[in-house]
């Protein structure tokens, strides 16, 4: 692939994954024609309150919505897919992935009724595709924590990128063959002009160790569990995962349920496209799990962060409709908390072990990201002129730069970019040259984007203080109040136990209202800011907290 | 020392600390004596929004004040002494102490005008107190993340008991000596009935570090970063790594500042006890740090927990007023983030690299607290009949038992109590037999115990959704409205771009009233139910959110 005559430039424009974890989206345009990389989701920051989850702001794309050839997905995780039922509503695009991914993508079209009107592509792993006049994507076999990830090899006019999306290097997957690194060495040896690499394990030394070693480790626990019940709860997404678990079940003769909205959904879509082999009589309804004994069952269930609404933390409060855990119950956590979930893991394993279960979090679980001795690898294999780490917070992104470094790469030739920037490439320089719109939007029940900085101020205002509520009401001629005032409050303190303070509190409202009178404010708006004022100086002299404060004034 | 004859059972009642993590507490009673080991805080758990710190509950103890000899403290951490300027207002019982502990508590009661109504005793380790006329009290050289730790002794009718408080063995303590291992032994020998001991690192194989490693490791940074400026953050009340800090300073020749008022005090209160020691002309004032070259600085501060105003945050955030983060910066972050502070680290160390700094966060911190092999050395020397595990979360408390019964003890002689549990003793038996008041108390601003559960579920509901307030104002006669209804909302929606759905709601509101008026329904309190209903249903409807809603009613 000799590249033709590159009058123009290629702009990279991550609008999402770097300098943060998840939401990963990437555009990439020549000329007339843009094609974008993913178009993930990211939970939601633990300032962000109330927040169900945000998406990135693709206001770029929808300026340039004419110009988009297509979305092309690497796997079907939620950092990768989850975004695209939100944006497909503003980007009616055509979609490109591999069976499974496309799959999962399928049943969140079909939750937002958006499957009859999304274009959508099956490739397979080594297919080529081309979008546009300027591009052309090969998919190349990767592994991952997910069957059926790939890695691109984006053609363009001024050379070839290569995208990893999120991958490790697996010499004995559980399905499929190990990623395809004679791809990876033929490209790099015909020269490929910049690579974008996942640097979400940078941190790590070694290599990441094989999916399969968690079988071995399933088989080990299954043998010692004798005649105890098991539970395995990991994420929905891993299929590979839940595959070792239903090989260990079938070699230990348990029956297998699969418990968990996510767990069952994904379980049903991999097994009907093949990727999940539950051999013959093996699964069972979770209700007739009390019609076999303990050792002779299984079962998979979601859970394993923590997250309060699923299986395995309803069971540890004991607030699960099917299933309740009892002495002698062995519980494995197959995942390692994502960082901000350790203590609500740790809280279900403590109500797991007073229920007298055996948790078992050793050994149970491996990354699907590659550590240093992989990346190495990969770069080394690639050996491109220009790097770009993508797929991280900045100290990871910085880390891979840094590794590139000891590896060779000049350091000029590395570009530690933000989301928003806008990276042009020609066959002799990589740079940032500017910026386009970009960033957070924050999704909350139905809207999507209408919860925005002040809000979320309010809630945290609210949620450290409460309120304090005065509301009184005015004669509109002579403004003497004919009502009121009355103070309600809400999370600010437990009423009955302050019937004094709020007392007292009355009492500032009323003298702030008569020295209104005196001095014959009536302007509302300085009414209300003297109440304020005078209300908010009592009440942190007396408690030393700021609740929001709220004058309301009505007129008759 | 041989029991007397004991015609009463000992009965040991934790307060706090088992089952959770900090706020440790125990109080043991012999008849009309009764004393309590520490007296410590808990930091709030995410879902208690807006509190500032937990104590104990100590009702039981307020109930038998007159029985109280006094609270004899372990060491001066938070954990142990926090709770102390609160539960003094309530109990004015004499403390016991060593020096370094009794001077950290002063600190405290001097902020808290506590000081002149404290009576308090220095004690040394070795020495032996009596308190009452039950209780015997050694105080047993130990180590632990702070100078002048002890374990406790307490000598009562029934037999010894062993408490450990936190430790840790440390053959190479930067100050005084290593853990009185052969004091253990002697008691061991003589006969122990019940040994308490610290659980916190029961996870962890092997043993903890010796404090000593961080030197040398201060050592090696200090002597590659060259002529870069260093600043190191770590815990305000790890004095001995303070002195570290110091002392690797003063080998490079350089000038060291302490910023962040709580290491300020702490480090001011060792230096004056001699628990610091500062090389003349070694320290300077933040102001001057300006005035050298940053080849001869060190700047020593807290914030390693991410804690948002403390020095390193305020400084990741450009808000610090004296200092600022630049290019080249070696910080040096020398502590483990605690659980639940990954993310707040993980931005912090962000925001630092991309200043430029240079973030070094590995093997720059041992912990304080004993590993497995040391917990086995205590038992092992200790060998006592009866075994309670203490400090730490049930799983953490469940481990330590298995512990214990992996050394030999019979299972029926291990004790898992939870707060609030009595436990009652005699030569031959150990046993739970009932419980007493216990809990959480929070404390918000000035407020000790007025937030409560309702309080919290407001706020917690405020936080997520925020709230919705429908004011209108009544004729008394009539029931008319003549004014209002209006629609306040705070935390929920940006109302510039949801107009519509606020003029929508004022519909919805005032059809729910026309029907209270074709109903005849007159009572307030049924008014307020039909409009909250109805307008409840309807946001959810358009939104999927659920805002608290409080209609108000005024009356003309």
């Amino acid at each position: 692939m000799v590249p033709r005559k590159a009058k123009n430039k290629l702009r990279i424009i991550p609008l999402g994954g770097l300098g943060e974890i998840g939401k990963n989206m990437t555009a990439f345009e020549y000329e007339e024609d843009i094609i974008v990389v993913d178009c993930g989701l990211a939970f939601p920051e633990d300032e962000m309150l109330g927040i169900d989850l945000v998406i990135p702001d693709v206001t770029y794309l929808t300026k340039n919505y004419e110009k988009i050839r297509g979305i092309v997905l690497t796997h079907g995780h939620e950092d990768h897919i989850g975004a695209l039922p939100y944006i497909l509503q503003e980007l009616n695009v055509p979609l490109y992935g591999t069976r499974l991914t496309i799959g999962l993508v399928e049943n969140k079209l079909k939750e937002h009724n958006l499957l009859r009107t999304t274009e959508r592509h099956n490739v397979t792993q080594g297919e080529t595709i081309k979008l546009g006049n300027s591009f052309k994507i090969e998919f190349i076999r990767s592994n991952h924590s997910i069957a059926d990830a790939v890695m691109l090899s984006i053609w363009t006019p001024v050379g070839t990128i290569i995208h990893t999306g999120d991958f490790k290097v697996d010499y004995t997957p559980i399905r499929g063959e190990s990623i395809d690194l004679h791809r990876l060495a033929e490209l790099g040896k015909k020269g490929v002009l910049a690579l974008l690499a996942d640097s979400t394990n940078v941190g790590r030394l070694g290599f990441t160790q094989s999916e399969k070693m968690v079988g071995l480790r399933f088989e080990d626990i299954f043998n010692k569990a004798q005649d105890k019940r098991i539970m395995v709860a990991t994420f929905a997404s891993n299929v590979d995962r839940v595959q070792q678990i239903i090989n260990a079940a079938d070699k230990f003769k348990r029956k297998v349920a699969i418990i968990g909205r996510s767990m069952v959904n994904v379980a049903k879509t991999a097994s009907e496209l093949g990727y999940l082999d539950i051999p013959e009589g093996t699964l069972i309804d979770v209700n007739d799990v009390k019609r076999y004994n303990d050792e002779q069952i299984v079962i998979i269930m979601t859970g394993s962060q923590g997250e309060p609404m699923a299986a395995l933390s309803r069971m540890a409060a004991s607030e699960h409709r099917q299933l309740e855990i009892k002495p002698g119950d062995v519980v494995i956590l197959s995942s390692t908390p994502i960082p901000g979930n350790e203590k609500t893991v740790s809280k279900v394993v403590n109500e797991l072990a007073k229920k007298g279960a055996t948790v078992i979090q050793e050994d149970t679980h491996v990354s699907g990201h590659a550590a240093q001795e992989e990346l190495k690898l990969i770069h080394a294999l690639v050996r491109p002129k220009y790097f770009i780490p993508v797929h991280g917070e900045y100290r990871h992104l910085q880390k891979h730069a840094e590794l590139a470094v000891e590896m060779g790469m000049p350091k000029d030739n590395i570009v530690l970019a933000s989301v928003g920037d806008v990276i042009e490439l020609t066959r002799e320089s990589c740079k940032i040259t500017g910026t386009v719109p970009s960033g957070q939007i924050l999704v909350d029940g139905l809207g999507v984007g209408d919860v925005g900085n002040i809000v979320l101020r309010d809630r945290k205002h609210l949620s450290q203080d409460g309120l304090l509520i005065v509301v009184m009401t005015l004669e509109r001629e002579s403004g003497i109040v004919v009502a009121g005032p009355d103070i309600i409050s809400r999370g600010f303190v437990y009423v009955r136990e302050a019937e004094n303070l709020m007392d007292a509190a009355r009492v500032v409202v009323r003298k702030a209202l008569d020295r209104c009178e005196t001095k014959h404010i009536v302007e509302w708006s300085q009414i209300k800011t003297i109440v304020k004022d005078d209300l908010k100086e009592f009440v942190w002299q007396k408690t030393k907290r700021s609740p929001m404060i709220l004058p309301i004034i009505m007129e008759v």
